[in-house]
């Protein structure tokens, strides 16, 4: 379909969930389905409380806000509790923006930018991705690289 | 927390993602991010075609209604496209919804049915879920188990 061939997605790096409360959501994940609680950490450049549950070969990160202004924030006033985005580990993110922006999918990072851990990572627009907020992790970057 | 400690959560069965066309997700999610296509199969039962990538020890599936009246549809009618459902790979799906049930989680599936494949499965409603809609398969049922 194309001549030019995208280097590969290894693994899903993880599925961000947006929560009000992180002790509520741990009922579920962690005493409930039986999850096991990585750690927990404050994200202070997205405002968000995170606490990281691995499963199989990925993990889920619950999203709670800092800050009634910040993205996560917003996101459940708009549209509730959710999957806020899906986290794809790739071979090269800037060789993947590269392509996708050949091909016009809107891009919200149109270079990659050091996300938490030091990972580089992008975020592609959900309006071009059937709905869904995809983030682009470098493989080899950052603490879970 | 509990002295009823609940069958452990293996891993991410899958990740549902309702879109308007597979051929159009296919674009991204094959064509430009490299995720392999195993295959695509109806599912009469759910009213869905469905095209299965995996992706590390889980997969993506993509589904696109075949009525504008099947859950598929709806739900993009009424959100968009996106995130449908998070399947989690459970040891024993009764005994999971019988300590939700305990719990005062709210369940769609009161006791596990069939699935695709034939996997033991039940779904948890997402106002007791996080906004997000769950479904427990049992590992070792079903096709993909």
């Amino acid at each position: 379909m194309t001549d030019e061939f995208p280097p590969g997605t290894a693994s899903i790096a993880h599925i961000g969930i947006a929560v009000r409360s992180l002790d509520e959501a741990l009922r579920l994940y962690h005493d409930t389905l039986g999850l096991p609680l990585q750690g927990r950490e404050t994200v202070e450049s997205d405002r968000v409380n995170v606490a990281f549950l691995p499963v199989g070969d990925t993990r889920l990160e619950l999203l709670e806000a800092t800050d009634p202004e910040s993205p996560v924030a917003r996101f459940i006033e708009k549209r509730g509790e959710g999957i806020h985005h899906v986290a794809f580990e790739v071979d090269d993110v800037a060789e993947t923006l590269k392509i996708m922006r050949g091909r016009g999918y809107r891009l919200i990072d149109e270079t990659p930018r050091t996300g938490a851990g030091g990972a580089r990572i992008a975020f592609v627009h959900p309006r071009s991705a059937n709905g869904v907020l995809i983030e682009l992790c470098e493989r080899g970057t950052g603490r879970h690289g």
